[in-house]
C-alpha cells in the first residue's frame, strides 16, 4: 500500500495551520462531493470509493514528509507536530462503486474536523473524479456495443494509476475484461491479450508466425490477422491453422481485426470463416474505438462479437475530467448544524446547504426509477404518502407520485476512520450496476440528447436554500 | 519505489511465451519509440524517461506476480521458472527529458532479447506517451503566459500518477510551481497554495477570514478574492489587510482570482492596488485556463501576473493522448542486423527500418535549428561538407545546408540493464529545454498553423525503406 498522504494541495496544509493557529481546527465540518452536468455527463458511473476508504484508513505524514514540510519553512514546529500526530477520525458516507449517479446530488459526503476534511479533500476528489469519469465512459461504451468490451488502453493512459484503477472502472461499468496484468492482479479481473504485429513480423512469413502461436497456446487460439492484407493473407492463413488445430483436437478461439474498415472486413471475414466450418469462431475488433463509432459499425451490420477498446476509454477522450467539486455544505457549532451555502452568480452553482440525505424513488408497478431526491438530514421519506416533486430552480414545474418505494442511495463508508465494511468484489459491483441501470428509462441513458433525469429537493431543503440565497450566505 | 513489473498487456507474456517456446526468446531486437503528427502536435516536449530507467532497473517479477500469472492457466513451469529469473539486460538510448521532439522520429530506441523488449514495450509507452504529452500541453500553455504558470491539477488528474508525473513533467516545460505537495517531495519542485472558498466560509465575515490569514502568514500573504463579490468586497478587504500587514512590517504577496471576467477584473483590481499603494502586489488568476483562454486574456490587456492552470493542463484536455507507438525495427542474427519494416497503406503510417540515429543541425550564423536527420547507424553526418536535404515522401523537395553543427539528439539512458547516468535536476532539464526551445524560429512553435519543422531521412536510410517497400517487406 501506498502511502499518499501528501497527495494534496498546498493550500490545504497553509488552511490547516491558519486553522491551528485559530484553534478552529477540530471544529466538526461537513464537506459533500458532487459534480455538474454538461454536455456529455448526464449520468454517471460512481467509481474511487474503495481507493478513498483504503487511502483514509492509512492516512498518517511520515518523519520524511514531516521533514520535508519543514523545509518548506512556512509551518511551525507546534503545527508540525500536530500533522506528526493526524489520523482520520471522521465518518464518510458515499453511494456505492457502481451506482448511478446524478449531477448535483452529494455522491460522498465528510464529516470530520475541518483540518482533516480539508486535508483530504484534494485526493479524493482525485479519485473519485478520475474512477467515475472511466466507469462513465466504460458504461456508454458497453452500451453501445451491447456487451464484449474489453478495455486495452494501458499504454496511453495517463501514467500507471489511470491504466490500473482505469482498467478497475472500466470493469464496473460492464467491461468483461483488461490487457493490464497488473490491474488483473490486484483486483481479479479477467485478462486478455494474444499477440501483436511484431509476432507476425518477426517470422519469416505470417503462416509460420500463426503456426508458432498455435504450437504455443493450441487451445482458445487468436490470431490477428492484419499485419499484411486480412482478407488475401491474413484469414485465409488464420483458417489454415485452424484446420491445423481442429485436425489435432483443438478449436480454436478466433481473429482480430486492428485497422482497415471493420465493418467491411469482419462481414467478409465471417463469411470466410463460416464457409470454413468454424462458425464459432469469434472477430474480435479493435482500433480507437468509442461508443460512436462502435455505434456506426454496429448500425452497418459489422459482424463483430468483442471489442477491444483503448484510448478513448481510458483518457475518456471527449471529456477528460469530470469537474467533481468538494463543498463546505456545514459546520457544527456546539453539537448544532450550522449549514453553509456557496453564492455565485450562476445560479446552478450555488450550493445546497446543510447536511442532507439522497433517495431515488421508484416506481412499485414498473420498478423504475422516477427521480432522486435530496432532504436534509433527518426528514423522513414515507412510501405511503404521496410525495409533491418540484424542479428546484422552476419550481412550478411539479409532479405528484404515489406508488412508489424509497432507497436511500448512501451507505456508511469510514466510521470514526475505520473502513466500515470489506472491499466488494468486483463482479458483485457490475452486477449491481447492471441491475440498478436496468431500472432506468432508456430515455435517460440514450448517447445523444437523453431525457433529463430529476434530481429535486424535499421542501425543506428548498426552503433553508432560498432563505440562505436571500440573507447572502448567512443562515 | 513501487515494483510496475506487471504493468504491462498480457499478449507481451503470452508472446513471450511463444517465443521462449520457439526459442526466439533470446534474439536481440530493436523497437523504435515515436509519435505521429495529429493537428495539435507538431513539436513534442519528451518526457517520461526518468521513470522508464527506474523501471528497468527495478524490473523482476516477484513470487506473488509468478503466482498469479500461474494461476491464469496458460503458462508453462519452464516459462513461469525463466520469468521469475528475467531482469531487463538490455540497452536504450533517449532523447534528454525536455528535448524538443519531432513526428515519426525515434526519441527513445530499446535494443534487448526479444522477450525482454516485447514486455517493457507497455509500460514505456505508458510513461513516455502521458509525460511528454503533459510537458508538451504546459509548453504551450506557458509560452501563452509568457511565464508565471503554477500547475494546480490535481484533483481533477486521472489518478495520483497522473498528478504527480504530470506535475513533474510541467515543470519540465516551463511551469514556476506545482500545488501538488508529494510531486514537490519527490522532485524538490516549488510548491504553492495559500487559501480555498471553503477558508473564507468559514469566518463570521471575509475581513476577519483575512486578518484571520494574515495573522498565520503576514510574510508574503495572498488572499483569495471573489467569493463574495471581487470587486466590491473581495479587493478591498484585502487592501484593507494588506495596510494593517504593511503598518506591522510586513508586505503583502496578492491577491487570487478564481471566477468571474479575469480580464475586467484584473485591470480593475490593479487599478485599485495600485492607487491603495501596494503596486508589487501581484495578480494570480485561475479557473478553467488554457493555452487559447491566456492568449485572449492577455490580447484583452489582463493585469495578471500569475496563472494557476489546472484541468486543462494536467489532461491536456484537447489532446487526451499522445499516441506513440513502439515497433520493431530490426532483429540481429549472428551479429548482423536485419531490418524491419511495418507496412502499410497509409505511407505516413510505414515505419523507418533498421537501426537509426537522429541529429539535428544547426545553423552556425543563427544558431537556430535546421532540421533534424535520420541516418542508418553508423553513418557519419560531417560538418564540413554540404548536405542535401530532401523531403521523405516529396522527394523532389530538395535543400542543401552548408554552414551547419550537428547534434546527436539521443544519449544512452541503460546500458545492460543499468542506468547510465544519474537522475538531473528538473531546473536544469528546464533550463535546457527553455534554452533548445529558442533554437527554434517561432513560426515552428506558434499555436494556430505553425510551419513545419523538416525531419528527414538519410540517402541510406531512404533507400533502405524505398527497398523493403518495394519488396514487401523483406530486405
Amino acid at each position: 500500500m501506498r502511502n499518499l498522504t501528501m497527495l494534496t494541495d498546498l493550500y490545504q496544509l497553509t488552511m490547516g495551520q491558519g486553522y491551528f493557529n485559530e484553534k478552529k481546527h477540530e471544529q466538526r465540518a461537513v464537506f459533500d462531493v458532487f459534480f455538474r452536468p454538461n454536455r456529455l455527463i448526464t449520468y454517471s458511473v460512481a467509481a474511487g470509493m474503495e481507493q478513498v476508504a483504503d487511502y483514509l484508513e492509512h492516512l498518517r505524514f511520515s518523519e520524511d514528509d514531516i521533514a520535508y514540510l519543514r523545509s518548506l519553512g512556512c509551518f511551525s514546529e507546534d503545527f508540525l507536530a500536530y500533522l506528526a500526530e493526524l489520523r482520520f477520525t471522521g465518518d464518510v458516507v458515499s453511494v456505492r462503486e457502481g451506482e448511478m449517479v446524478f449531477p448535483y446530488e452529494p455522491i460522498l459526503t465528510v464529516t470530520a474536523p475541518m483540518i482533516e476534511a480539508q486535508l483530504v479533500e484534494t485526493a479524493i476528489l482525485t479519485f473519485v473524479n478520475h474512477q467515475t469519469l472511466i466507469a462513465t465512459k466504460a458504461a456508454k461504451i458497453v452500451d453501445a456495443a451491447g456487451g464484449g468490451v474489453m478495455e486495452f488502453g494501458l499504454r496511453r493512459a495517463q501514467g500507471a494509476d489511470a491504466g490500473i484503477y482505469g482498467a478497475r472502472a472500466a470493469m464496473i461499468a460492464g467491461c468483461v475484461g483488461t490487457s493490464n496484468v497488473l490491474a488483473g492482479k490486484m483486483f481479479g479481473v479477467p485478462v486478455s491479450g494474444t499477440m501483436a504485429h511484431s509476432w507476425v513480423m518477426n517470422f519469416p512469413s505470417e503462416l509460420e508466425a500463426f503456426r508458432a502461436y498455435a504450437r504455443s497456446f493450441p487451445d482458445g487460439c487468436l490470431l490477428l490477422v492484419d499485419t499484411y492484407d486480412t482478407l488475401r493473407s491474413g484469414v485465409p492463413h488464420a483458417i489454415e491453422v485452424f484446420k491445423e488445430l481442429r485436425a489435432a483436437g483443438h478449436e480454436p478461439k478466433g481473429i482480430r481485426l486492428d485497422s482497415g474498415d471493420l465493418a467491411y472486413l469482419s462481414k467478409e471475414a465471417r463469411k470466410m470463416l463460416d464457409a470454413a466450418g468454424f462458425e464459432d469462431a469469434i472477430i474480435c475488433a479493435s482500433g480507437d474505438l468509442d461508443e460512436n463509432s462502435i455505434a456506426s459499425l454496429k448500425e452497418q451490420g459489422a459482424k463483430i462479437d468483442s471489442w477491444g477498446v483503448g484510448t478513448k476509454l481510458i483518457t475518456s477522450a471527449d471529456l477528460p475530467a469530470l469537474g467533481g467539486v468538494y463543498k463546505l455544505a456545514a459546520v457544527y457549532e456546539n453539537g448544532v448544524e450550522i449549514p453553509k451555502i456557496k453564492l455565485s452568480d450562476t445560479t446552478e452553482k450555488i450550493t445546497n446547504p446543510g447536511v442532507k440525505e439522497v433517495y431515488r424513488l421508484y416506481d412499485r408497478k414498473t420498478d423504475k426509477a422516477i427521480a432522486d431526491y435530496i432532504t436534509r438530514a433527518g426528514e423522513t421519506v414515507g412510501e405511503g404518502a404521496p410525495l409533491e416533486l418540484f424542479h428546484p430552480v422552476d419550481t412550478w414545474k411539479k409532479k405528484t407520485v404515489t406508488d412508489f418505494r424509497v432507497r436511500n442511495l448512501r451507505v456508511p463508508l469510514v466510521k470514526n476512520g475505520k473502513r466500515v465494511s470489506d472491499m466488494v468484489p468486483l463482479h458483485e459491483l457490475s452486477a449491481a450496476f447492471k441491475a440498478e441501470k436496468a431500472r432506468f428509462w432508456e430515455e435517460y441513458t440514450r448517447r445523444d440528447m437523453p431525457h433529463i433525469y430529476k434530481v429535486d429537493l424535499s421542501p425543506a431543503l428548498h426552503a433553508l436554500k432560498s432563505k440562505m440565497v436571500e440573507e447572502g450566505g448567512e443562515q
